[in-house]
């Protein structure tokens, strides 16, 4: 399948629009471990994943990293094109997380598509707003609300009471015991897991990385 | 003047367009210290500003507030509207500063204006992305890499040094004290500013609201 079955919009672009795509995006594939874009001293263009996995993060001097989202196949990586528009000024790093297979399009070829297409436009507002909603996201939960920390607490914890790394408990009664809605420790439990911290099973919580639900209590 | 002077692309629309615009946008006046919307429980709809000063800012459970930015004249204010993309999660307040003067325009006329004009749709799409940056620079500098507790334990340090609240000093010399870039120095005390904590002239700050910038420091 090409290019065509993996484009967000394509069914509403215009021939010529097609045809630009077409000609000007790249197949690339990266190893798992690849750092594809960094910050704003490249603009390599925007990612559509065939497969595999990607992760944008930003990085403090001192060499902290921060997720702020994960790519999966048919994603689309705008902040790898960031320069094309000229009111992004942060800079996100991109690494792949699993080998993966995509098309780069170069980004002056996208900012032509958005200058002339409703559809293309309007889908990278819904893009960019969907990116800008769970960075809100971690912005309230992680560094304001600290609740990262409370539920690391809490599994370790339940895991020392049970003597075992999993837990049998549901998310409604996670969140009862912190205060919480049941939304709110689901989401926060798929980060953890989207991290490595835990597997998730239905009734069932497995703690997976003991030395970083640690760390976070620290 | 009307809202063709204040609208961001006027003179991108068609007749169409600004018939609907001029037709369903209401007039408003808020005073000082109006809650004008409420996260997601209203969606009250685009505002552009005549004359004032809005704040936008989000609230934690515990009543904390974090302030993500402010819009002057001519600026339009997007999250008020947050209702028409189904992608924006995330709830943001807007209070007004100042006695404001404003047009309301209804989120389903802005949807319907975004779905067919392509100059609405990138104008939204920049906006976002300003409002994007601004959120990520908060992250970055104020959460993360703590420089808003380092840039006025400085100033409080160099106040009491100097036995006085104006302090005669550049930008690039607090910059090369602090280890950091001249433009990370402007751009916190811009925002110390516009917090009212300092008030900025060439060559001196002047410590304006020495509690509140204690309290950073704690």
């Amino acid at each position: 399948m090409g290019l065509e079955e993996y484009f967000p919009v394509w069914n509403q672009l215009t021939s010529g629009e097609r045809e630009l795509l077409l000609g000007t995006a790249v197949k690339r594939t990266a190893p798992k471990g690849a750092l594809l874009h960094s910050g704003s001293a490249d603009c390599v263009g925007l990612f559509v994943l065939r497969s595999g996995q990607l992760r944008a993060f930003i990085l403090s001097d001192e060499g902290k990293e921060i997720t702020i989202y994960r790519l999966f196949e048919r994603d689309v990586c705008l902040f790898s094109a960031s320069c094309m528009m000229k009111n992004i000024q942060f800079d996100v790093d991109v690494e792949a997380e699993k080998d993966t297979e995509m098309w780069v399009v170069p980004a002056d070829v996208y900012k032509r598509l958005m200058d002339g297409s409703l559809a293309v436009a309007n889908y990278t507002n819904q893009l960019m707003a969907s990116r800008f909603s769970e960075v809100m996201w971690l912005v309230e939960q992680i560094m304001w609300k600290s609740f990262d920390k409370r539920l690391a607490e809490f599994l370790l914890e339940e895991s020392a009471l049970n003597d075992g790394n999993t837990l049998k408990i549901t998310h409604e009664k996670i969140a009862s015991h912190l205060g919480t809605a049941r939304e709110v420790v689901t989401r926060m439990l798929r980060y953890f897991q989207s991290e490595g911290m835990v597997s998730l099973a239905r009734g069932t919580v497995e703690l997976t990385d003991r030395k970083r639900l640690q760390a976070l209590v620290k």
